[in-house]
């Protein structure tokens, strides 16, 4: 993750959040009553946010002092301290709420992503997320996948191009709009090429398309149809897989799965803080 | 909704995903090619989002013409279309994964809300939110509890006092910690406290606090302790609260009851985007 | 007040007043020339800004050193020297005036706010502020009412409600529209009323308003009327009110009285600063 | 004044006042309910702030039509009705205050700077600001110091040198001072020096500043000594100056006449708004 | 370009230029004076900047009525007109110096790629850029060049991997860096190695690099060695470059030829601009 | 320059370039691996831009230590080292592309600025800049023109007044312009007029312009006409000037020298990075 990005959406978080100030700890603590939080898991799963944890406080008062007891991907149990911050408590008071809602994201994902790569194991398959990310945390969300253990399809719109149908029915044919791009971008740009049918894998392969995906095809029909791409031509699979099939997907060849859920409808890792003083 | 706050969100957002530009729609689609697109949801829930949707693509290009075709809170069924937006095929392209984002995590925040409160029907209890929203965005996750048939806590640590065990502990007593707060603090400004058992709860009343939560406590505690609770001091349930044991908090005499789930973990209500032109 | 948004806006305000660079600083002094300032009152009063300076000139250079000789609150006296800051003669001369107009503005305001505190002794009325501050500084303006000994009514729009004659006149009557006002609202937010006369008073004390405001009412009728209205709803004055009738409004049993004048027409307090190297 | 950085102030300004949004005028009032406002002056004074009016209610809602009965300079009466606004009730309601804040103040700046340029009739002396504006509403006070009559001095550090005692001691001397900052600025910035005494006056002459500052002069001195002053170097009266000793310093001979309290210490003009619908 | 970033950036050009205001344009001419601008070409070239002229003037005054006579790409000659704008004069006059200066930079871009491009005629090498841009203008810079007939090489360090020199080392040997990223990054994202000899180009066509760069490689080298690498891989010359040797490159059968000079020293095109009222 | 300001640009400039993340540098090296990175110029010229290499790496990673070895202004010879910075590895790599883009840029002008003063030798002429930057870069493209001996025309529209053919046009006559603008504008601005022959020369000392620009004169008529210039109006000549008639101009007398080349066609000095580890 880019660290300047990140302070700078902690800043607006935390704005969001204290606003002209955190009217409980302020009038009931002096400014330097200093005290140390504990943040602690209650269940098990992947750990991710230690740069949250460092950038977050040290952003709310130069004297917080972090230590983490386990790095960004480590398998972590009920009950495990992840880390303890000291800090003045107003810091640590006004700071927990958002770096917890950071954390439990970012950790609820690489967990989701660790039980999907889990379900992959010995495929060669390779789990990655989508753009269903939630708006203004795309940096951070796919940072977490990537600690799950999964990949990062594209970041936006801007660094590769996935034609669908409405593309192809514009530009024709699935062909002419792969020549159309082509024709138009760099060479440091990749195209992907979505398909639903034998038909059109073999239009796409003769696109010589960069990427195919199978969207919303059945394990079978895509492990009967695999053997036709050449080895420089990658393979996706997309569109209702879920932790159910995708051993299914896993095991049909295909190189990669993408899955929105990922990022779309994360459950928080259930993560708490204890402060004292 | 504070629709300035909005539209700079919204940019933030389409910056975030178009970044330098959609290399996809800008390569295949003449700029003036125009199209449409139709929001359609593909499973039951309470749809909420209207605003993201007519302010997300005028922003886009101020040709686009949305028709929404409900409201926010509306409950809708699967292959209902929610809106038709025409306008240039490349807006429709660009802009419709961040529009989706928001109104399917609106959508399904408005939904679990509203399942929420249909468990506490006939028991006069009120469901609400709490801090625990996706950092970026409070303003609609709270607006969509809000869709739901939910009310809102406090928005912030900015807007309403509450003391939990640390503050009390500080400040040597619950009452100690109320009165010193009182002391400081204006009359528009609420103080809630947490409590864990009667002899807090005693404490809490004798301390005149505005709003007492019962916190992690039975609903079968609260029934018992509640009728102590004089009529100008709101009570609230907070901790441990899920769908099931719901109904017995809803009917255990609490006024209000606050759900962390609501907005922390959010399902995505599914929601689909069919372009044509 | 919320350390990490004063910083932005001092950014900000520097970049207002120094632009493109200072100058005269610049061309005169070489940048590593060492020198001290010294701010010292010129009249009486309350000082407020402590925070402003030891944040200002420590954005503008890291090398600063402040020494402050008074925490916010204090009384001052004509020539009491306030602050004693070391630092690069350029990083001095470039932050003083920002510093200043912020200091001189926050002490004004905490002056006049200790003087309304003043004619209100022995009465247990208590003074609070409006939002008639200046646009772009209501967190340090209402903060320099506290720390005269005043107290904030409602931050903005957004964390209390406040009916007036409009509200009122389109919900049809004051009841239905406090009865509207809390369908729709959590219970952490406060609804106060507006009321010109008795009849409205007792309306309310009817629809149970949690802080009925006395809307340029004379002293003796708030007097006349107070003891209608219960204990747990609070009580407040506004309208008219300036340092002359403010004993007569503090005698009159009201809890409450807000003052735009506070913020809205302020008499800096005369600071100056001067540097020497 | 630049109306894309008026237009960024405002929003700034009603994001916060409105924050999440207006809970009273949202929840009271219909979205599509019009209504008007109505500014009126309730002091004499001179009106300054029609693009804030103008701007300010289009921001908030497309819908709004301002009708403006003044421009900015008019004298108005008290009791004079400055504007009308049809817009929906909510825009009005929740942007009412910001625009009456800055509108007052502005026209406050230009009723004073009104009363200071009328002590200067028949003397040829004409009224300008300082740096001691509201930090961060630096545009729109100098702004209405030119509307009431009066000129703008520098505007920041940026464009235009000033050369204290400071800045001369560090120098050597005053000649030296002035050398060295010519030798290093464009011909586009003028130097203006502040001078104590006569021995200083002969060497400002001496070092040909552009503006030569009698600071903390009395008008007797400033006559006694200005007749050396060559036709092509400007004067300026600064420090202790009231608008009581204002015409004295008028009729002294100097041609600038800079006022710290335009700007620093304003009294708002008393301006009400009067909602319909 | 996404035209929401475009804005953005207007905002703030025009913010630098016209800070507080146009002391020229707003004190000689009244805010509704009509005129009109004509923007004419005064050495050949191509054109490049519809859409800032477009957006530029609409920014600054909604009035602005753009009429462009030629699109981007067109070759213009020296006295062609390119747009005609009439806006309010003081509009025209604060704004076409911004409009300018970016339409010379881009359209200098586009010319100067028109030329590169040409001496790569009957090649088959396509002409790319670095990001050797102007800090703050990557996204007209590269727009230009694609307008000039160029194509963009990656936007930035985030969309495409570069592995040079130091990677290689760190890594162990180029198979190994290629390994190491390739094991670490999804399949959107193409992996660049910079070869400098026939050697490294054998470890890179063993690695399976996705594009092989010839870095500071003769014409001749390159002729000799591309044979070798397969053609699903891409190839790039890069280093040294310039218009003269530029025919031989693109006669080397190289694929892709990255030009630094086309963005990093750029000859603004002659445009002039000329007002009427 | 402001720092504030600039490290404000860089921020902006960094996230431009890294995005989410530089792929390459954080998937080959480690975190903690540190390195150095030394810039040395390939050609002879001016550096300018040590403020960018010290503030820039700093930004980018706390652990950064920069040593410079020339300053602003030095003249370097092709294979002197600059600067030497050891950082992490993915510090310098992901920081030095933005940070020579600036430094280039700048050390490009300075040293086009010291060609232009070197032909003015003798003459007591001086070079100045235009507002022909870049936009965004204002700042930094001004202060490389001092750095390179030159001299600061106006910073933007609103710090001097530059009165050209439409602005007379519009008032009448030259003389009317510069009355109409001196009625309205304080004694620190300065007021600029263009003119093109012997007459408009004549009344623009009439006026008693502060500056007096020969637009577009040759240096024989501006020899001819400039006797009767009195001391105190500067003389400036601009408009078609190159290194090749600088010296004609620079010996006709005339005090200033504008030229727009030096920044809106810059060529970037050639600088390399070596990156060690």
């Amino acid at each position: 993750m880019n660290r300047l990005r990140l302070e700078a959406m902690l800043r607006r978080f935390f704005d969001e959040d204290i606003g002209s100030g955190d009217l409980s700890a302020d009038t009931v603590f002096a400014a330097d009553t200093m005290g140390e939080v504990r943040f602690y898991v209650k269940e098990d799963g992947v750990f991710c946010g230690a740069d949250v944890i460092r950038c977050g406080f040290a952003l709310l008062d130069a004297r917080a002092q972090v230590e983490l007891y386990c790095e960004d991907g480590a398998r972590v149990t009920s009950g495990d301290v992840l880390a303890r911050i000291s800090a003045p408590v107003r810091c640590l008071l006004s700071g927990e709420r958002v770096v917890l809602n950071m954390v439990q994201r970012m950790s609820g994902i690489a967990t989701m992503t660790a039980r999907a790569v889990a379900c992959t194991v010995g495929s060669g398959a390779k789990i990655c997320d989508t753009r269903k990310t939630m708006p203004g945390l795309r940096m951070p969300d796919k940072y977490a996948v990537r600690v799950g253990g999964g990949f990062n399809h594209r970041y936006g719109l801007y660094d590769a191009v996935m034609l669908k149908d409405n593309h192809i029915a514009f530009a024709g044919s699935l062909q002419a709009a792969v020549a159309q791009v082509r024709a138009q971008l760099g060479h440091t740009v990749k195209i992907e090429v979505e398909i639903e049918n034998e038909n059109m894998l073999h239009e796409a392969i003769a696109a010589n398309a960069d990427i195919i995906m199978f969207d919303n095809c059945t394990p079978e029909n895509i492990r009967a149809w695999i053997h036709h791409v050449p080895p420089h031509i990658a393979t996706e699979a997309s569109g209702g897989i879920n932790l159910d099939n995708l051993p299914a997907y896993a095991a049909s060849g295909v190189q990669w799965i993408s899955l929105g859920f990922l990022t779309h409808s994360v459950s928080a890792l259930d993560i708490s803080a204890r402060v004292k003083f």
